[in-house]
């Protein structure tokens, strides 16, 4: 334990002076090098003085390290640094070694002390403030965690779409209106004409089920609802599907069962340590999620828990009390919600057939999925027949001449199709219990926060 | 050849009745089937009477079936269709193969003959019209291959940065003030306030680098120059890459160079069909990629071809001449132009620094990347300390006031860092030889073009 060697500051040193020294090491491969010397590079995450001894924690991408050494000048917490030294085991330190310092050089000063201890936060505690200060605060190690786990939850979503023949898309999202009408858009200014922000791929990606068959986008969609609610976003991440050449919405149910549980998969490889810091579980995906219709849903909540559902829909009680429901008497974290009624879906949702093959005008192919008590996915078979488009649009009181950019495209033999989409963030926070979706968004766009 | 069977339509099959038929074939898949019987599904892109024998061209997303059969009832081209036939070699079918059509069905019926026919349309022919019917104008077989090459240019550049331990990141792209200044933002109405779409991810990527040390993001940016060029769109994909803990701008280029090289591999793997039915090639990546001074590139189309280069960049002759330069002296379809002065590049850009280590005021760390002829990236080493960022911004004579939401995050600790970022549908065309950007992305926004 030495005086750290004097270097010059990064930004003046020349470009070999790295591969002349020691290549870098990451804190989790420390148990490889026992006994070895080490540079490690990272972020000062924690510091401490005990009587001239010093024990700092660095944090690099893959983890923590504990430091030891003496006389050595810490500047603030978060500064980048350089820690070179030898590796001990070390049963109290994280991940058993420390790392005793030779030598200790600043990478990048801190010039403010972080308005918030990074390793202490809590993200059930101020989250304004949390937010607020979200540069310096997305640091924390369960911030990160909950980032890293979307990342790779979006990775397996393409993946496995890639494994089924699917092709990436990327559709527009400034438009000249929106796919479900024209509420709850956020208007753009666009060369002196109005446009919007797009509410949804949902129009796009049909048309691109007419080039490519099978499709799916990973784009931010964007809502300009007043909600102020633990499970909502203005500006989101949506994972967006469309198939075609399906039977019904069963083929679209199927193939997300499928994708869930190659999610699954990869989580459990990749994201195991995230999962036991924030001390949640991956869950199972059963090979065939069960089903209930929405009417059926809606009788079992009444019958079961004695809860009455208002409205068309499943209220969030009611898809809290059905998701416990098949917890308990299945062992599933999933249920298909399926057969809404016309009412409760947007127009281009597809009927369902009665028995004998006939329409019902009643009841459609749309579904929802719950997990874990919230909606994570609505989905189901679109109309693809240009005149059953036309009859429905007008069944719901629409203007066909507003909706003719939607309608286009089925005057040409497009197949039947359907897809659902799924809310990154929402699927996050439920998989992590993070009881906030704003903190499964690096940059949370709400109604009231625009920054940073 | 006999008549088609009678069939359902669709919609009121039952979901089992697909599964006790034939599986759906590809048309890739034709040549395994040999003197078997087959199920096609795709849409109707040709079709030719000859007296009584009739001819179709199925294409799916595979690729083209020439099937023959007799007494068929075609509908429109572009309907779907599905064919059960048996496959039989035929050398001038494209493929060598030909489906015998036993059955025949429509799936769903086009009720308007495309606008252009879809099988002769050439992108170089009326393209506003092919523009303005895009929503089936993007079925024409090099308007996916397009797309396609463009799907598996964004996979491969995600791949390749995972393998070099990158994090995928969602960034805003609703934002309080623009990253380069408040020029060329699209203005958004969000809640009464006002807000912009994002130019670009640059101080986000930026921030998260505090988090994962390298980090990328693909997602859509907005300019709002009033451009009408073949090379400029307002909405593009935006590959956006980060990394921390470098030394100088070297490491980025370095880091470039190999990514491309990823790419060109996996486009060589998965698009020759793609890249010859439009004529081109995939470039060789040098695994130096050439570099020069804007200086000395000036001073080269100025000497070698007497092109004298105004302003304080490269214009876009002098980009293809020092193009022409590399690709004749060097074999080499790529060239970095490096050492940006000060003057053309945004305040953020890292100065560079004279041979005894003290920074050179008129000189950055930036760097453009030329691919035959034309600019597919701008990027650079920032600056990480906070006193010589504020010292840059006034320099630049900006307000630092307005800029506090970018400078904050270097209070921190940042570490030295840079980036570049690759417009997905600018370096699509240039590899394919598609002479207008618009034709690489989907559904484009120009200045005069908001649909569909």
């Amino acid at each position: 334990m030495t005086q750290p060697a004097p270097t010059p500051p990064a930004q003046s040193a020349p470009t070999q002076a790295a591969a002349q020294g020691l290549p870098r090491t990451l804190t989790r491969e420390l148990p490889r090098h026992e006994g070895q010397t080490v540079r490690l590079q990272g972020f000062l995450h924690a510091r401490r003085d005990l009587g001239g001894v010093q024990f700092l924690v660095l944090r690099d991408v893959s983890g923590l390290a504990q430091c030891v050494g003496s006389g050595l000048d810490l500047p603030l917490a978060e500064s980048s640094v350089e820690v070179e030294g030898t590796v001990k085991a070390h049963p109290k330190a994280p991940g058993g070694f420390e790392v005793q310092v030779t030598a200790f050089r600043v990478i990048s000063a801190a010039t403010t002390a972080p308005p918030v201890e990074i390793p202490k936060m809590d993200w059930h505690v101020n989250p304004e403030t949390m937010l607020d200060y979200r540069v310096v605060t997305v640091r924390g190690l369960k911030e990160r965690a909950a980032l890293k786990v979307q990342a790779e939850l979006v990775a397996a979503f393409r993946d496995h779409l890639n494994t089924e023949g699917f092709t990436e898309i990327s559709t527009p999202k400034i438009v000249s209106a929106g796919a479900e009408g024209g509420a709850n858009l956020f208007p753009i200014e666009y060369f002196g004409q109005q446009a919007f922000l797009a509410q949804s791929p949902q129009l796009y990606k049909q048309i691109m089920v007419g080039v490519f068959e099978r499709v799916f986008e990973v784009a931010a969609v964007y809502r300009a609802e007043e909600h102020a609610t633990s499970r909502h976003l203005n500006e989101y991440l949506s994972l967006d599907v469309e198939l075609g050449f399906i039977q019904d919405e069963e083929d679209v149910m199927a193939l997300e069962n499928r994708l869930l549980g190659a999610i699954m998969v990869r989580l459990r490889e990749r994201c195991a340590a995230e999962f036991t810091l924030l001390g949640a579980q991956i869950p199972d995906v059963p090979a065939h999620i069960p089903r209930i219709t929405l009417m059926d849903a809606r009788r079992l909540v009444s019958e079961k828990y004695g809860h009455a559902v208002g409205g068309k829909d499943l209220d969030p009680e009611a898809e809290r009390l059905l998701s416990q429901h098949y917890a308990e008497t299945e062992g599933s974290d999933f249920v298909f919600v399926t057969k809404y009624p016309r009412a409760a879906r947007p127009f281009y949702t597809h009927a369902d057939h009665n028995e004998d093959g006939s329409l019902n005008p009643d009841l459609t192919r749309g579904f929802d999925l719950l997990f874990r008590g919230i909606e994570i996915t609505s989905g189901g078979q679109r109309i693809h027949d240009h005149a059953m488009l036309m009859d429905s649009i007008t069944s719901y009181k629409l203007n066909p001449a507003s909706l003719e950019g939607y309608t286009e495209v089925f005057k040409y033999g497009m197949p039947p199709h359907g897809g659902f989409a799924i809310g990154a963030e929402r699927l996050t926070a439920k998989l992590l219990g993070i009881s906030n979706v704003r903190y499964a968004r690096a940059f949370p766009r709400d109604r009231h926060r625009l920054t940073p």
